[in-house]
């Protein structure tokens, strides 16, 4: 195991009657787990949060997006320092700052008073934001959306030479593109670009326009809503709970989007078309 | 919220400067609790396993496909009863059986000793499987798996309309279709055609090849590992991780598979090209 984004290995190709040996390039797939190391000087307490398998590459990023959309941390102004090395990721608090781990436990296990059934089980399952009732007057023209997935497509570096990578990316309300984030598992590639926000002080991202790779889930609006992000574009299908989590969270959800075309899902006040 | 496969919304359709509403199906994404329910008839303990977000159908055998591959039960002698009911899933134990818990928790918990660094992270961060040193003879020829994914697309009838989901398939060693299941979640997709070879008692599958309608990821292969299946066909690439598993377990990896080509990623001595 390494800290590169892709591996090469050997490999063999078979294209109907030839085999030939030949070497491939790999999307890197690496556990990493995120410490948590809180409370007094003299008693410090070391929590391990999670261990997700994620490519290396922003592992600040991650650890730090991850801990701010599960609820574990809301400011970056409670970290000390972070660290991180090889498969490992430590944040240390400042003294006196309390991560909230309820809400992180809620992920993995429930009850059953959490409702997972029926319409409250949404609120249930999901974090809630500091960014509450945030107001915006983002509107963009539909034409600037077509031009989105082009500009995706120019940045995914790692994804070009593997084609094993979903990716995140960010862009200002003219379009312009801001940031790139890839791993393997998407939910990462996301935590990557709302961690780099957090550990600059720049949330929330309700003047940014998010552009997803791949299909959007519950998951994936879930953090957004966290990010306080208010236009969510997928080049992929939206899911059924992901259209609901948008519309209760008024987000403007557009899915299938592709050179000229795309579906709008919710929020269709933000887009004027053309 | 409904238990229905996929679901019907009005969206807003934008090609080029025409704006016109209609009506998408999307596919159903919601949230599915696992209990587990063991002990003694007088103290029966009821533990909440997880809450893992899935499309709606085949639940009995996700929720045993997910307690068989997390190593949690290892037979289904084990149940005495599974019982479907919207958003919950009851699996009852017999009698003095007790499920391993230890496993499940190190998948999203997990000590520092586990060597999330290194080599031996792989065994640490995995289950281990019941089918140890499983033998087997299978062997195919090229052009047999150069049909799969024509036969995959034939069964994928909620990705035709909603194109949000993936799927996993199974084929007999003679290319026969055997059987489909599709879930927002490529784990869970895996975990169904696994639990229904769990419930049926016809583990080990090491003479059967799985095909994956998408990327393999190294979980996707840790479960075919405990399933004992042998030959795993990917439509998109795998990530290091996955190479790493499948090479380590004597698992044959394709990745890329098309019509007339595929890469193959290990354990090449089962496939005969022509």
């Amino acid at each position: 195991m390494g800290n590169d984004p892709a591996v090469r290995v050997s490999i063999m190709k078979v294209i109907r009657d030839k085999t030939v040996t030949a070497e491939d390039v790999l999307a890197s797939e690496e556990p990493m787990e995120i410490q948590l190391v809180y409370g007094e000087t003299e008693s410090m307490t070391r929590k391990i949060i999670s261990v997700t398998m994620r490519t290396p590459g922003n592992d600040e990023e991650l650890g730090a997006g991850f801990l701010f959309t599960e609820g574990i941390l809301n400011n970056s102004d409670q970290i000390s320092e972070i660290k991180s090395e090889g498969n490992y990721l430590r944040v240390k608090l400042k003294k006196n700052e309390i991560p909230v781990l309820q809400k992180s436990d809620r992920n993995f296990y429930t009850t059953s008073s959490c409702g997972v059934c029926g319409k409250s089980g949404i609120e249930a399952i999901g974090t809630v934001s500091v960014f509450k009732n945030l107001k915006d007057n983002i509107s963009i023209n539909s034409d600037l959306l077509f031009c989105l997935t082009d500009k995706l497509k120019d940045h995914q570096t790692i994804f070009e030479s593997t084609g094993g990578l979903h990716a995140s990316a960010l862009f200002d309300n003219e379009g312009n593109f801001l940031m790139l984030r890839e791993d393997v598992g998407r939910h990462n590639a996301l935590d990557k670009i709302i961690g780099s926000a957090f550990l600059n002080g720049v949330l929330p991202m309700n003047d940014k326009i998010l552009l997803l790779s791949g299909r959007a889930s519950f998951e994936l609006i879930q953090k957004s809503v966290m990010a306080g992000i208010k236009i969510v574009a997928a080049v992929g299908a939206p899911s059924s709970l992901a259209v609901e989590m948008a519309k209760d969270s008024g987000i403007t959800l557009i899915g299938f989007l592709k050179y000229e075309r795309f579906n709008i899902y919710s929020g269709s006040q933000r887009i004027n078309t053309i």
